[in-house]
């Protein structure tokens, strides 16, 4: 038995902190409980009071004679600390502590929450909260309302986890009127114990549950070890489909970043990259989430993007197709006997190809023919059907006829019943049974094309690992040279030598501090080459007018280095010059970004983009946060828009995307065996023709010389 | 009195096609007629009853011996035909046609619906339909439900229009649901005669509507007239909101195109173009639409960016800041005296600075201080109020305070009232109000955004416009010449030298037949140059491997001769090759493309994007439609994303907008001039720096031979 059934299919609850007082919330989650037809046993606590709502009242927890599955906590932190003293004598097997005032106020409250977690901990006790709305489970065997509202929703297919107690009201308010069921319903307030991973884990595993909405304000986890464990979930022949919303403010620090990748590691894009990888569909609105959830929880995948769309009017059918092209969806063309056999059925004024008209004046036979034929077109890979109400349309024959359909197929439907009243009888026969049924037809669109989505994730491909050899003991050394003499910036002479114990293929280049000595260099690596200032004050070396390119003599070389000397000083007169690298000119490419960054939370992120004004302006880049291995560096190039680019656009040979792939493992490596690295920029790697490898232009390194650990 | 008037305020309304068999139109639309509680009176038109629903029944409408406002036609084509005769004989002032049966199906459709159109139109007579779902006008001494839907709608200031009828029965049931009022309603089906443009007009004059909700298929206009006309309409002192879906089909023969101009050009694009030029927001749900006419309906200006939060729960706070930034607006950064003023009603648990976190337990009070608290602040241009229902909330207190300090503030606020049956009574006291009221944050902020979106078009810059002067004439001669010779594709040489008349800085070129000529030439123009095949059937050079930049000396030059031709040969055995052209190399310059197709409903379409491979991958560009003077260049430039590479990133200096403003402008005129100008690529232009211009590098020009009309 999981320790989290005591929170949710408890034999008994007790409240404590149970209420006379109508209004208080002591008293309406123990009315709720109550009223909501709870069928184990109910026990008010409340030292003053004889008896709640007719139910006789307990002093004390250890007071009641019987066993104690759950307790409900409803009182203000230092009783509730007293109280959660009794649950542990009194061998409780789950706490739910609703009340606020504890972490999010400061003070003793910290000390306070601090401590009932350690007490519960060393107790072997589940805690949810403090700070939640409470628990919900709508079970028919448990039906069980301990929160705040008043709405028990219906009994579902679908487990909701909040982490803030309002959202989970008006959420509860939106599911009642939408008729949508929920299998389990928990606010999780200040997480002391109880946190999204141990619910999802949980959820995982109850047969009740397929679909898992979340409303997250932060994790507060280990990030790898949460991607590890639901990738794992969301995956395989039983997956439980993950769709979150995710409220993350624009980081204010990110914006003083040294280098670009910190610069564009937001916390949004961090959470991006962690669902990314976790397989998690990341909603924008609640809307999306109920939307979504829905087609979902209907339990079918759409094998590939071929959907087709069945109508009984224009313009509605355009705009699913529209937006299904929008969601990534394309619309499947029929074969030559699917247009027989719809001929058959259909009058002459309709529209046999997709998007199939059946014509205004369509009623019920029309839909249920034309869905059979074109649900089993081997060019199909799901069907979204469109009714709106007209004069000889039958709502319930339709809903009818395609849910009998529907229960013969291993292809998706999805619906759109246009118009809330009128066709409110049939949206509750299609709802009862796990149909999908939108309002209008663009969410149906949408909702198709996430379902797309989550079954790509589901059937993705894994490749070998690639096997790679680092050089980590000489990395370690130049790394540590730096941290002795207390630099934190690696020169690019060192950052280049650093990349190489990684495998990059990086520039030949010296440093010259004479223009004459550069003159020299020049000769010696070939013409033309590029020059660029050296100096640790100076990050960003073209803001200085501190970069020429394309030198092709000496005196244009000796030329260049008083220049750029001369602007470097102008830039920052402060700045300690230590003279200008010539080097080789890279073979060209197309330039990328490849960049660490070190999120406070969740340590070393990962960038990858298209580098120069594509980073600067589009920032299409995506992130990565630890595991990276061959197969999630594939999934990241992919996931850039300009990746057309790296397979080749009008005329150019496709890019060496494994050698880009191995770089980015390998970046992850070099992160991982030296965490004290805390900003990197390779900017840019030049992507050479396929088989060709690719080229580090530029590096950034710096250290965080207050973190030296190691592992 | 406007003609439209006899059809959304008659005095008197005939049915003619009136039916006794209930579950009919003919019957249906009478009965709503009837029930719907009609103003006026009531003529049922049926040969063969005595009466329809208790009321005396005419064999024609000319058995009626009172005067006949509006005839609402429910017959098949060829009875209505003589139905319309009748009305004109009776001297009808207007006439709604219910019935399909028409164009849409072809054949004999065609013919009767164009004949109808005619007759009216000798008459003057006004005509709705055919094929639609009839008119709807609320207001209280009108009362008309001319419609198929039995459902009257609530009394508002937003007015509908909505080219499918069976949208419109599903967006009756929608709004019937949230409580939404209109001020007329009208379905306009296959638009015989009366189509949007006349009901923005009529709309616009009508002091009853202050926001149009468009649902468009396609614009039958031209949409020069339409953007003319709608840009005066949502402009001014006094503007009509306008906010449109358009369900748009991608153009499956703009794929074929030869142009990248054509290849982008598909109708969302140009559609896109027509609705940034009229000021037309558009949508792209349903829900949206819904969303944003709330704000605009409460017709107050967002004059700023800048918006305050004021919330009584964090999470959905953050949701809020999320979608405010996300939709172009920022959080307002209140003054000293604001947060000080603050203290005064929150406690010290509260959050004083933006989003305003007033803490659960806030009642009436707290809410109503922060409200006007921040509403004062001058660095706040707008509010968004979020209240989740929690035990202490006042739902109905704080709307009521809400009402009376947004009754004397001239700065819009938006609320969230979360959750659906227990906010309900204060949702519809807001919206009796005018108070835009949202079921989640992101819906409000979002509608925050495109309220911004409007208040910045109407206080848009107008910038006297560019004089330029055209060599029309020479320009003319070079295309004749080419038409005359049975061409259509211009060579590069040509192309620029119309470009030339039109104010373009072309490069320097000349053609070489020989290795030995191309080196002379080179020789001539200077090093180092580019070479280009030249040939009618290679259109994308880069494509055939027929480009070479950046020769130094003459022997590179002839060498690259005869690989050119050697490629242009293996990319296509066929083509003629008339030679290589030996070009100046063009000064540095960010690369932009210029670009004009022709939309076979909209005519000439011009186009502006960054070139290569922002065109390629990331399609950003936009379109326009006449017409096209430097404030519509200003602001199309402004409207790609890549706009800040043109002001300058990263050390480089801003480049020559007004330049390039002026090419958009010339490049206009140019096809106007010449409007047998069918498709053309300038890609690249070069756009250096402030003041030094741009230079064209490649010009593609195809005319149409079979449309030599000129203007």
């Amino acid at each position: 038995m999981d320790k989290l059934d005591a929170i949710f299919a408890p034999q008994s609850v007790a409240v404590i902190g149970a209420s006379t007082h109508k209004g208080k919330v002591g008293h309406d989650i123990f009315a709720n409980i109550l009223f909501g037809g709870y069928k184990g046993t109910l026990y008010p606590v409340n030292p003053k009071a004889q008896s709640i709502l007719s139910v006789k009242c307990f002093k004390s927890i250890s007071a009641i004679a019987d066993p104690i599955d759950l307790a409900m906590i409803i009182l203000p932190p230092r009783l509730a600390l007293k109280a959660i003293e009794e649950c542990i004598a009194k061998k409780v097997k789950g706490i739910v502590i609703v009340s606020a005032g504890f972490k999010e106020v400061g003070g003793e409250g910290v000390a306070i929450e601090k401590e009932i977690g350690a007490l519960c901990k060393e107790a072997g006790i589940r805690v949810v909260g403090p700070n939640c709305l409470g628990v919900i489970n709508p079970a028919p065997d448990i039906s069980l309302n301990a929160s705040f509202s008043n709405r028990m929703p219906e009994n579902g297919n679908i487990s909701f986890i909040s982490q803030s107690g309002a959202l989970c009201t008006a959420v509860l308010d939106f599911a009642a009127d939408k008729g949508f069921g929920f299998s389990k319903f928990i606010s999780i307030g200040n997480k002391a114990d109880v946190d999204e991973l141990d619910l999802l884990r949980y959820y995982h595993k109850d047969p009740n549950t397929d679909v898992v909405m979340i409303y997250m304000e932060e994790l507060t986890r280990d990030a790898e070890q949460f991607i590890r464990e639901i990738r794992e979930m969301t995956s395989g022949t039983n997956p439980t489909h993950v769709l979150a919303i995710k409220s993350g403010t624009s980081d204010a620090g990110a914006a003083a970043a040294a280098s670009h990748t910190g610069s564009l590691a937001g916390s949004d894009a961090i959470y991006d990259a962690i669902f990314a990888q976790a397989g998690i569909i990341r909603c924008q609105t609640v809307n999306e989430l109920f939307d979504y959830a829905q087609v979902f929880a209907a339990q079918k995948a759409l094998r590939g993007d071929r959907i087709a769309i069945v109508t009984n009017a224009g313009g509605p059918g355009i705009i699913a197709t529209d937006m299904s092209e929008n969601s990534g969806l394309q619309l499947a063309r029929f074969t030559d006997e699917t247009i027989k056999e719809l001929h058959k059925y259909l009058p002459l004024t309709a529209n046999f190809h997709n998007p199939v008209d059946v014509i205004g004046d369509a009623a019920k036979d029309r839909y249920e023919n034309t869905l059979a034929t074109v649900l089993s077109d081997p060019n199909v890979d799901g069907v979204l059907i469109i009714l709106t109400p007209q004069s000889m349309t039958d709502v319930m024959g339709t809903a009818e006829a395609i849910v009998k359909i529907a229960k013969n197929s291993m292809k998706p439907i999805v619906c759109s019943f246009m118009g809330i009243i009128d066709v409110s009888d049939g949206v509750k026969l299609l709802q009862k049974n796990h149909l999908p049924v939108y309002h209008f037809p663009e969410s149906a669109a949408r909702a198709m094309g996430a379902l797309y989505q989550g079954t790509k994730w589901q059937s993705r491909r894994t490749l070998p690992q690639y096997e790679i050899e680092y050089d980590r003991k000489q990395a370690e050394e130049i790394i540590n040279s730096y941290l002795e003499e207390g630099k934190e910036t690696l020169g690019e002479l060192d950052g280049n030598r650093i990349l190489q114990c990684y495998g990059f293929n990086t520039l030949q280049m010296e440093l010259a501090t004479s223009g004459e000595q550069a003159s020299r260099i020049a000769e010696k690596i070939g013409f033309p080459v590029v020059m660029k200032i050296v100096s640790s004050q100076i990050l960003h070396k073209s803001d200085a007018h501190g970069v020429m390119v394309g030198l092709e003599t000496g005196s244009e070389v000796e030329e260049a280095f008083s220049q750029i000397m001369a602007n470097a000083k102008e830039y920052d007169p402060e700045a300690i010059l230590d003279g200008i690298l010539i080097q080789q000119m890279a073979p060209s490419g197309t330039e990328v970004i490849l960049g660490v960054s070190r999120d406070p939370m969740f340590g070393h992120a990962v960038m990858f983009g298209l580098g120069g004004i594509f980073v600067e302006v589009y920032k299409d880049v995506v992130f990565n946060i630890a595991p990276l291995g061959r197969n999630v560096a594939r999934r990241m190039i992919r996931r850039i828009k300009g990746y057309p680019i790296l397979t080749g656009v009008r005329g150019q040979p496709p890019r060496d995307i494994e050698m880009l792939e191995k770089n980015l493992v390998s970046l992850r490596a070099m992160v991982t065996n030296h965490p004290v690295i805390k900003e990197l920029d390779i900017n840019p790697l030049f992507v050479h023709a396929e088989g060709d490898g690719t080229t580090v232009a530029d590096i950034i390194i710096t250290l965080d010389r207050t973190d030296q650990r190691t592992d």
